[in-house]
């Protein structure tokens, strides 16, 4: 018997897939340049107890299991291994439960973040984490990576949400971790040990996420700035005023000329960085917030800074934002960093990833979570320029180096996957690392959860 | 050579404390009924390499180390076993740093939680855990049991606020975890892992805390209600209205008569049932919400609610709320609960412990974290009285049962410690007690990091 044999005999199947022009096109994520095998098998279960049973399947042929939600990962989380089975949860797209009072929501891991929000809007509630892959990817995979976004700077990441999980673990079992009550210390936080644990330590077939209430309209503040320096200082000037802005993000010169390029938005012309604030306390105390910001744009060097008081000009400075990434891959293959720097860092690790760039000839665009520190340099090269690539990479390393001798951390909110493996040895001492494997072979005994992500094999 | 020669050898003499009289007030924390040991010694380390010479000397000599905060807890979890060594951190009191800009402070296990937060308030920050014990309960303790609070129900626990830590772990090694930076996903999330594992995986000798801006004054309205079933649709209207409130506190008519007795402060006449709510939006917005709270509470059934205009009365309310446990605690010893349900399920909750307690014969008064479903049922015994202890004995296992049954945990806030061991391995599935048990063998491969607490030995 083999192990196609035992997933027929034990789920429908519908849910196998076995053609390699569709296998092949789930065996990577997002991220450029990662490495990745060619699966076995695809598998689209429908119900816990189907993940359970391929679960158990890999177990018994000792074949690794690498789960995966939209794909949409940047660090190579989801990619095969030669002969793997890929398990997709992309059919699991049901919401089971939303409850206004106790503000929770239900649902398998295959529900897009979109909808999910969608779906709890329409009883007053909202979930915040709002990755910009929040159109396609998944709570799953959100969850497996502790996705972040733009509203975490005041309203947390998807750790934050997350109050419990049913998962199959790494020795077959389907297992309710964490809980339903606003509160609760019963045991290990062993749902908090699942989340951003990249599907290594566990497969998640179902999640109970907390919600807030809606929450008020936010009010827009951008900043022009003529350096990176002042557009720094005024993000430090908004931590040390006591502010808690909503949103608060950074667009470089080369992110919005290649956005010009393509939407024609005359953007460069006016800045060399733009800063975008946004803020949702009620009422008049909100504007007072917005005004406090603007002040600190202005303040610390801005060209020009305003409340903007039209929502479609507002939507259209945050459109420049979201449009950066797909912009800059019109120029060429887009290799994402992800690092996280103390607040302070900001201005210095900007300074620096500019001199890595010039150093290796890449063109490095930026886009960053400037209130949290969370950097997300954008490198990018000439198709098919092999020697630009070489230099990219040596860029990409130095960037991580940097980061970390300035106190931050290798990845913010894309996680380990692959291309961060080196990275996180070099983040962590060895005594922590083997902490790692002790906790990986506690949980995943067989060795079969997504084998060579975040942390070598032994 | 014995375990007190090489910490001799190792550490200055006068961190040593052999003195029976001293070491049995070392032994226990304040929860009644729990059994324990007698220490072989008191260790008061004052660096954390210090610690690390205790535990390394404790695997050598395979001795078991039980860490201690102020030991204030309420389940056991500091309790000395016979011939261990009891390590307390209430000499490590240095706050490190407090960092406005990154909005963070490094400080020792054995800061207190009130002295912490007087300290960052200088800086404009604030460090919202706010446990009973915040005048007395350490920082290192609150961590290590995951403390709650009052001003939960909107800011969260102490998981909440823990960036990072330093540590020994379970193999002598001294390590840090977690990170400095705002957000931050690079490998397993140890830090929250070892936040509430209650002394198990690993001794905290720094702890790295996120802190907020210091907020906006509180508002206060009071509710009073001839019924805990329409003090119960208050909450649950409140949580049904979208509003936040910065707490919502219940205290019974039990409470009320026992603080009355004591301080005469006539609130027994006037309600069966308090409840306490505060609000801290800002401006008009907050005096919105106060009034907007009010009203849920008058819609419920409340014979009387109100926005306190005065300072005084309102802080005399919450004092009333602070003085339940002393003023019970004339009565005889305390015996306090800790479960937590869904919000929607308090009145059910509170229903069936009035009727536990006239069954089992017993005093169960009753303060909640309304708002958070997390009850504090206190049951009161006469001094001395055997049969009364054995019948609050089952009382007490009647209410985890009940919390349990209507989806509730049985720790929303004191943790595991010895009391809810049981109770433990009734709410969780023996597979994921089994996770507890490779988590544990993992980290404390030598089984002598607070041995037979939260879950039993193999």
């Amino acid at each position: 018997m083999t192990l196609l044999d035992r997933l027929r005999e034990r789920i429908p199947a519908d849910r196998l897939q076995l053609d390699p022009g569709v296998t092949a096109s789930y065996s990577h994520d997002e991220a450029e340049w990662a490495p990745h095998g060619a699966p076995l098998v695809l598998v689209r279960p429908r119900t816990a107890e189907e993940v359970q049973e391929v679960v158990r399947a890999c177990i018994e042929f000792d074949v690794p299991v690498v789960p995966r939600g939209a794909g949409t990962g940047l660090s190579g989380g989801a990619n095969a291994v030669d002969g793997c089975v890929v398990l997709s949860t992309e059919a699991m797209t049901t919401i089971s439960e939303i409850d206004a009072v106790e503000r929770l929501a239900v649902v398998q891991p295959g529900v897009v973040n979109d909808h999910l929000r969608a779906a709890v809007a329409e009883h007053g509630l909202w979930y915040p984490p709002d990755p910009a892959s929040a159109p396609w990817s998944t709570i799953g995979g959100n969850v497996a990576t502790n996705a972040g976004g733009l509203c975490c700077v005041k309203y947390g990441v998807t750790a934050d949400y997350v109050l419990g999980m049913q998962v199959v673990t790494g020795t077959g079992e389907l297992v309710r971790l964490g809980r339903r009550t606003a509160k609760g210390v019963a045991g290990y936080d062993l749902a908090r040990l699942m989340v951003g644990s990249e599907g290594t330590l566990g497969v998640i077939t179902e999640v109970t996420l907390k919600l807030r209430p809606q929450r008020p309209p936010e009010r827009t503040v951008a900043g022009y700035f003529s350096s990176i320096v002042d557009a720094g200082r005024a993000v430090a000037a908004v931590g040390a005023a006591g502010l808690v802005p909503s949103a608060l993000e950074l667009i470089d010169r080369h992110c919005l000329e290649a956005v010009d390029a393509w939407k024609k938005m005359g953007l460069a012309v006016e800045a060399d960085v733009v800063l975008l604030a946004r803020c949702d306390v009620p009422g008049v105390a909100g504007d007072e917030e917005a005004e406090a910001i603007r002040a600190c744009f202005e303040q610390a060097g801005a060209t020009w800074a305003a409340r903007s008081t039209d929502q479609a000009e507002a939507d259209a400075l945050f459109d420049a934002r979201r449009l950066a990434y797909p912009a800059l891959e019109r120029l060429g293959p887009v290799l994402t960093e992800d690092v996280c720097v103390p607040k302070a860092a900001v201005p210095e690790m900007l300074a620096r990833i500019e001199a890595i760039g010039a150093k290796h000839d890449t063109l490095i665009a930026n886009i960053a979570h400037a209130g949290d520190g969370n950097l997300h340099p954008l490198l990018v090269t000439p198709r098919g320029d092999d020697e630009a690539r070489a230099r990219a990479q040596r860029a990409f390393e130095e960037i991580i180096a940097a980061a970390l001798a300035l106190g931050g951390t290798v990845t913010g909110e894309h996680g380990v996957g692959l291309l961060k493996m080196d990275g996180l040895a070099a983040e962590l001492p060895p005594a922590v690392m083997d902490m790692h494997r002790a906790v990986k072979a506690a949980l995943d005994p067989h060795g079969i959860l997504n084998p060579g992500k975040v942390i070598a094999a032994d």
